[in-house]
Parts: structure tokens; C-alpha cells; sequence
């Protein structure tokens, strides 16, 4: 393995912004010839830093493709009641075609009705329960970006994906559960692994292409990964630098599930983290949302 | 291989009865202490002769189970509206907890939304949206009751699951795909298989479980099988006789999608076909219907 080549990156730069520029192009296209600017309403309650600025982008790249872009804020006080009254005015307002409620919510408001609440049809997240139904069964629907965004990698690095071995490590209902059910629509033999999976490196071994969704920094070795296989990192892991001073510092970096410098010498294709499946998040948010306008209004 | 004991067999006929017992018990408790009386209401719609044999067979035996039962017959030529109106009545009706409407219907009618009508908490088929989303996302809900049953015949069988291979042949809706949902719930590390996978007999032989659902004969052979494995044979296949005197009168017989002589000789435990999965199914849907009844009144 010493004198294989190191795996190729897949740029989540390069995509995202390819991405991006298509749903641009859609949006003008939609507003020139149908006169349907896609929107998206943000919801955020509360004042969360890091939330603040997750809006604060999705906002800004929704403008930027030329939809039309609302944020609402309401107060950390915010009751329960004032959100589901929000999320019904938004599901009946015609500008508005994609819901984003931003989480986590504060502790005293329930997030399930809230999701639940939300009109499935601009439901841009894919966190409604229809919307799960639908994406196990086969059907169209809005699905969750951070999964579209990995499959969006793979088909433009692999190409067609029909029969090759998929392993996802994870089984969340965010990430890894999607996941594998856009691998099996996209025809790959797909494997579900999980904390109960007994010899985890064996079934990673197995993968043409391997997803690892699973919160622990670096844990898929190099010797986990079959020479040549497509890497997915989904992980976004805040570690501390691994130069000691740095690190005595309290300096912090983030890293993905995969051990980078390993897996590299022996994938083909490897996302890194950052740069990678993180950067096209919000790209597939603006995508779903075009969709989802696209749809409600008979042109899809 | 030659001297491995021969496969136990895992009878349908046993469990399904077992099952049909708890759940009359369950029932006549649900009488005594609660006064509730689970019903299943089932629509059939036209003359199909198997439909009919099928809905007879459900009414009968959720009458000997102690519940509520009722048989709605529409004639061949009903409107989709007519059986719309029915499905609604039903919803809105407190003495019926399961709906269920026969499958096939006529060609004029549409399935779809018909199906969609049903109130989630009532459909005791497992068929709807919301029910493949609940099941997607580990929330409870009613699943599909040949998956279940297929469930229930494990878990009796080899008790905790937990961490063990399961290999799925077959990604169906309303087969493949929730038993592998089921499998995954259940802590199995699990692989979904169909007619793109490459190497089909290599990936079912890292199977400690493996389900075949397919609708191709015998198509699943001995030496396709880890020694000593858990096969569960979903397939219903009508092929002539061997003996090909019965063969040339035209008789036929019903077989699974695994070649049974060869396998059980090589897997721990195999179920029959005829006398396996298939007898799960309606005990599974009277235990829906009770299921759905509990849950429909705070009981659950
Ligand atoms: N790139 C993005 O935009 C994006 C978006 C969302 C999430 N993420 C990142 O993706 C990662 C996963 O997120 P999540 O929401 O899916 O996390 P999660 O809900 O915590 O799920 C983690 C999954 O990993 C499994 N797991 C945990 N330890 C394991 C082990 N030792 N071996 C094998 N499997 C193990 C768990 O198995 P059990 O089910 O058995 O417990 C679970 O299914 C996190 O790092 C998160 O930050 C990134
Ligand atoms: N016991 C019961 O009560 C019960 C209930 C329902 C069904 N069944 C039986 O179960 C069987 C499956 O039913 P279903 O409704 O799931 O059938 P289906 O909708 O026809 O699905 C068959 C699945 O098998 C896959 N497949 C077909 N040929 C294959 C091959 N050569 N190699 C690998 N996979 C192949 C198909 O793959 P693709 O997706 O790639 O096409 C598909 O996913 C049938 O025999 C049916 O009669 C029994």
C-alpha cells in the first residue's frame, strides 16, 4: 500500500459552489418565465451563537441566489403557542416555500409538534415525518440536505452508483438513516452499521463506498478502508490541536469520523473535514427549496 | 457439510397460533377491564376470487379472536368516490380501530389514494406514509404485518438479535424495505440486497439472518447460505409439480424463494413454505388491530 497513490479529494468547495450557481440559474430561470421567486422563511428563537450564525449564512446564500429570504427572530421567551402560530402563517403564505426552524429550540418549547407542523411540501429540512415516509417508500419529497449533499458528492465523483457495496456507519434519523436510503434508490447494496455492529473494521472493509456518520473523532482507520473505496465524512468533531501548546492553549480544531491521514493513503476519493460534506448543507437547503416552490406551483 | 444436523425448522403454524392465543387473551382483558372491544373493519371491492377467500379468512379469525368485525363488500363497479366516503366513515367510526382494504382493487379505482385516506393510527396494513415514516424514524406506529411476523418467528427463534449480520434479498415497500427497518431497530448490522447487487450469493453468505423476499423460486441455494444460519423465506411462488405427470395435468404447488431441500442442510433454522412466514401475517394483523385500539384510547 506504501506506493499507492493518495486518495483524491472530493472538494466540497468546488460543489457546493457549482451547486449553488445551478440553483442561481434556476431561480432566474423561475422568475423570468413563471414569476415564481423561490422563498425560504428561517425561524430562529433565541439567541444561540452559533445558531446565529448558521441563520445569519442561510439567509445571506438564499439572497445571493436571488430568492426571496426571510428570517424571523422571536425571543428566547417565546412561547410555544407564538411558534406554532408562526410555523401556520408561514405554511399558508404564498411567498414561501421552504420552512427552516432553526434547533435546537430553547429548553421550555417542544420541538416535535413544532417540526410536525410544519406543511410537509415546504418542510425544506426533510425532518417531517412524510417526508421520512416518503424517502423510505420510494417517492418524491424533500429530503434532509446534509444526506442529499453526500449523495450529490458521490454521483459526481463516481458517477452512476449502481451496484457497488455502500456501508454507512450510523443510524441516525438525521443523517445516517437517510443516507442509506438514497444509497439503496441509487442502487448500491447498502450495509447499516451502528454501535451494536460487531467487527465494525471487517463491514467498513466490505465498502466501495463507506459513510461514516457517527460523532467520534477519527475512528475509522486506515486499515478500515478498502484500497481504492469512495470516503464520505460526515463527522464534524471539535478536537484539541495536537500540538500540546496549542492544545495547553485550549486551542480547537474540527476533524471528521475518519482518521484523514491514514484513510488517504489508501482511499480513492476522500472528503476532508473541513471543506468537505459540511459545505453543502446549505447548498442543498436553497435546492430543496427551489424544489419545493417548483412543486407547489404545478412545475414539478 | 455432509454430516451437519439438518436445519430445524421454524413453524409458522406454532408461533401464528401462540400469537392468535395472546392476542385473545389480550382482547377479552381489554373487555373485561376497559369495556373496549378491538374492531377491524375490512373493505373488500369486487368478485376476486382470492380476495375473497383472504377477507373471509380475516374476518373469521379476528371473530375468534373476541373482536369487533365487520365486512364492508362494494360491488366491481363501486366509484372511487363511494369507497372514498366508506374509508371516511370508518376513520370517524369509534368502534373500529383497523382498517384494512383488500388488495388488488378493480382497475377503474386508485389505490393510492385511497390508502392515503386511511387514518394512520387505523391502518393495521402498515401501508401508509406516515406509518413507513414512523417506522423509518424508530417512532411507534403500525407496521407492516408480514414484516412483523417475519420479526416475531427471530426473535422467538433466536431471541436477542442484537449485533448479528441480517442480509435482506428484496427492497420492496411493503417487504424488503421494512423488514430491514425492523432488522436495524432490532440492533442487527443490516445489508439490503436487490436485483443490482453484484455477487448476490457472496453477500448472502455473510448473513447469521437471512430474508429472502424476491418472488423467484427457489432461486436462493444451499451453498449460498452461512452454516448454521437463521433463513427466513418470504416468497410465495406457484410453480408446476416436479413429477412431471402432475406437471404435464397442469398441477402446481407453492414454493419460497429459497431452494429448501439444499438449505436446510446447511442453515441452523429455516422456515417452510408453505407453514412458515405466510401464517403470520392475519395473526399479525389481529394483533395491529388490538394494537391500534389501545393506542386510539390512551391505553398504549
Ligand atoms: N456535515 C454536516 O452538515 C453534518 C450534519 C449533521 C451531523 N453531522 C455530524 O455527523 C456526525 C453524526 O451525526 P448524527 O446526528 O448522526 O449523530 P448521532 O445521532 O449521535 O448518531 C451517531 C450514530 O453513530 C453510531 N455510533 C456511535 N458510536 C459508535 C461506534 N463506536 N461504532 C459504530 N457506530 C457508532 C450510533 O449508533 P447507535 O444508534 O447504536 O447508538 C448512532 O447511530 C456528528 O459528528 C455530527 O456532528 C454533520
Ligand atoms: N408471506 C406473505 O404473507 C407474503 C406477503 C407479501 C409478499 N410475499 C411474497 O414475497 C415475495 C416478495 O414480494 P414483494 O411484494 O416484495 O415483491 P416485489 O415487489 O416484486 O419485490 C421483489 C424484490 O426482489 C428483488 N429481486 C428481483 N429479482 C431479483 C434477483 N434476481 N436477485 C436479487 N433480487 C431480486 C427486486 O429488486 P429490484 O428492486 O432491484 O427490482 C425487488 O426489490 C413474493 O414471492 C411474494 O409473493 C409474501
Amino acid at each position: 500500500m506504501a506506493d499507492r497513490a493518495p486518495a483524491q479529494l472530493i472538494d466540497g468547495k468546488v460543489f457546493s459552489e457549482r451547486l449553488r450557481a445551478e440553483v442561481a440559474v434556476e431561480v432566474s430561470r423561475l422568475r423570468a418565465e413563471h414569476n415564481l421567486q423561490p422563498g425560504l422563511a428561517v425561524v430562529l428563537v433565541g439567541e444561540d451563537a452559533a445558531s446565529q450564525i448558521y441563520v445569519r449564512s442561510k439567509g445571506e446564500q438564499s439572497l445571493a441566489a436571488g430568492m426571496h429570504s426571510v428570517t424571523h427572530r422571536m425571543p428566547a421567551d417565546a412561547s410555544q403557542h407564538d411558534l406554532m402560530r408562526l410555523i401556520a402563517e408561514l405554511n399558508e403564505d404564498p411567498l414561501i416555500h421552504g420552512i427552516l426552524v432553526q434547533l435546537p429550540l430553547p429548553k421550555h418549547l417542544d420541538e416535535k409538534p413544532v417540526l410536525a407542523a410544519i406543511n410537509p411540501d415546504k418542510d425544506v429540512d426533510g425532518l417531517h415525518v412524510v417526508n421520512a415516509g416518503r424517502l423510505a417508500s420510494g417517492l418524491p419529497g424533500l429530503y434532509p440536505c446534509t444526506p442529499m449533499g453526500s449523495m450529490i458528492l458521490l454521483r459526481e465523483t463516481l458517477g452512476d452508483l449502481s451496484g457497488k457495496r455502500a456501508v454507512v456507519v450510523g443510524r441516525s434519523v438525521l443523517v445516517g438513516r437517510p443516507i442509506a436510503q438514497l444509497l439503496l434508490q441509487a442502487d448500491c447494496t447498502v450495509t447499516v452499521a451502528h454501535s451494536r455492529t460487531q467487527d465494525l473494521p471487517a463491514v467498513c472493509r466490505e465498502a466501495d463506498i463507506l459513510v461514516a456518520a457517527v460523532g467520534r473523532p477519527r475512528m475509522i482507520r486506515g486499515d478500515w478502508i478498502k484500497p481504492g473505496a469512495a470516503v464520505i465524512d460526515v463527522g464534524i468533531n471539535r478536537v484539541p490541536f495536537d500540538d500540546p501548546e496549542k492544545a495547553a492553549a485550549g486551542r480547537t480544531k474540527v476533524v471528521g469520523d475518519v482518521h484523514f491521514k491514514e484513510a488517504s493513503q489508501v482511499a480513492g476519493w476522500i472528503t476532508p473535514v473541513p471543506g468537505g460534506v459540511g459545505l453543502m448543507t446549505v447548498a442543498v437547503l436553497l435546492q430543496n427549496t427551489v424544489t419545493a416552490a417548483k412543486r407547489l406551483n404545478g412545475l414539478a
